[in-house]
């Protein structure tokens, strides 16, 4: 081990991180003030497994998010750092939970790293990332896997997260007539990604600063998911994380309903219009861009009033309606209705990066 | 997609996973024949994240493994197929959760390709791997995530289970005075490991072969951790993945003890016998080794007369005791006691590979 970082091997870091850890989610067990707020862990990180006590009254969300160095984010010239890696593989995962109508729990990381990352403390920075999201949402690093990889950085990112029984919020409960809803602003983190890839490395504008944010360090909308589904006002819900055109079309087919998207209501982000990009560029990034992690979800009509304005400063769009005609969507611009193609990200559709 | 291969592209395969799986699980939601098995799949793959209800008075346990190709397995030049980088995935964690006495319940397999592979069928293949032991164990498969990736196959393995409550069996129960016990044989994954760099792609004997399959094919001793969590036989238990010289001293950590070994009742793997190993390495194999996945157990010498001669067709031996000299590792060897250390696999310790 002498011959790795003076930090010691993976065995010393995971001590480090579980001493961390049971340092902040305080005594584990049943006396716990976590385990009278969510489900309590018995057991964290230091065994084969992690053991849970699931809170009765409630059923149990989970959800699995792979980032691969290259294919989903890139660490060299100007990309992210580690922190934004730790960060955003948290927040995809955070963001899945949040659109079950779950409030997030707890969460396993798997990590593998280079040697030569692993010398220069990636995994340290990696956690930096990761924490302050995880304490804001009150999420326990509970378990997760480290190995040494020969080329590139990935993480899996596993979120535990709780819902009252039979509450979940599902892609496919959407009914003709229900309002469709967006949570804050589109097409930002594509645009980041579009500033990454040209002007890696230079000096960015302050808008393209708060851009490349958008795409590096998405907030996952966990207040509003969460109220979503104790409120009961979601039909149906999904993240946007491959593109509102693309998830619709997923939401859409889960419920064997189509859609009416109206052009002028969709939240185009505000700082697309810094980089002076032309109005049907800036929707196209608002529909088609994907890893906004805002909400999507229905609400039956006499419900839709009941939606606040704004839930923790972040505010909701109603943008169209559902309607009858399976899987068909239709996009209305200046009255005009045409097709809504789903024209989002797949890693095997060659369509991106 | 139509660049891609003919089965159409990530969100096809998808698709095509959840219908089968949907159909193994029979009905998902409360009224399937499922539930009153173990706890109930509210919703599978197809949504942002799975939903489970926990059966009342069991607890959940949760694990994770990340395996890369070239640092874990190599599937190139003789090395492992597709289905058995797909068993083993799933194998390891099913070990994980069988040592905390727990029945494995669902998983969630996170996998990166690349395009070669996504094009040449890896994943339809790698799924042939799990099938089988997701069946025999009744394992469903409940999500995950799909990447790609640019040069090597990544598979992170996350299974829950489920053990009445309080009665996970953790690595730190083990007291002064309990007895040792390890499943089944050891070494052999470690030999069949040698066999593959040293031969691959030649043509083997039966014995190397079956060496071989150990390494490849691990069989997860789940009967055994489910048997000695239900009936409070074992005080502490862990999985031999690092190797027992490791694995021991990690479960002594955490109790706080130490403990003896005698060496001449160590079931080292018999085909050990066939590649005419001298003794001592033998020895070292099974001592060092890793990988066999077989199950370290202690027992209150109270109940020692208990635990089975064998559960499943696959024996336990008695290999030596707790004592309360914090965390010091004894082989006791033809009568003479020296240090046991441990020197079983750390990704950056520069050990093996």
């Amino acid at each position: 081990m002498s011959d790795e970082r003076s930090g010691g091997g993976e065995f010393d870091f995971i001590e480090r991180l579980r001493r961390r850890e049971q340092k902040r989610s305080g005594a584990v067990g049943d006396d716990s003030p976590l385990s009278t707020l969510h489900s309590s862990l018995l057991k964290g990180i230091g065994d084969d497994a992690a053991v849970i006590r699931q809170r009765a009254g409630f059923d149990t969300v989970i959800t699995a998010d792979l980032l691969v160095e290259g294919v989903d984010f890139e660490l060299e010239g100007g990309g992210a750092t580690a922190r934004d890696v730790g960060h955003k593989a948290l927040a995809v995962s955070l963001s899945d939970a949040a659109a079950m109508g779950a409030r997030p729990t707890m969460c396993l990381l798997s990590v593998g790293v280079t040697r030569e990352r692993w010398r220069t403390g990636f995994l340290e920075e990696f956690y930096r990332g990761v924490r302050p999201l995880a304490e804001r949402y009150g999420v326990s690093v509970i378990g997760g896997d480290l190995s040494r990889t020969p080329e590139r950085v990935v993480v899996d990112s596993v979120v535990l997260g709780e819902v009252r029984k039979g509450r979940a919020v599902l892609r496919s409960g959407a009914r003709p007539g229900d309002q469709i809803f967006v949570t804050g602003s589109l097409g930002g983190a594509a645009a980041g990604l579009r500033v990454l890839g040209a002007r890696a490395g230079s000096r960015l504008t302050r808008a393209e600063g708060r851009l490349v944010k958008r795409q590096l360090r998405p907030e996952p909308r966990v207040e509003w998911g969460r109220l979503l589904g104790e409120e009961r006002l979601a039909s149906a819900m999904i993240d946007l994380s491959d593109g509102l055109s693309s998830d619709l079309a997923h939401l859409c087919r889960e419920s064997g309903v189509g859609a009416s998207i109206e052009a002028e209501s969709v939240p185009v982000d505000s700082l697309l219009k810094s980089p002076a990009l032309e109005e049907s560029e800036r929707l196209s990034l608002a529909l088609d861009g994907g890893e906004d992690f805002e909400l999507l979800f229905t609400v039956p009509a006499r419900r839709a009033a009941r939606v606040p304005a704004e839930v923790g400063g972040v505010g909701a769009t109603r943008v169209g309606e559902v309607t009858a005609d399976a899987s068909r969507l239709t996009l209305v611009r200046e009255g005009r209705p045409r097709p809504l193609r789903p024209r989002g990200f797949e890693h095997f559709g060659g369509r991106r990066r």
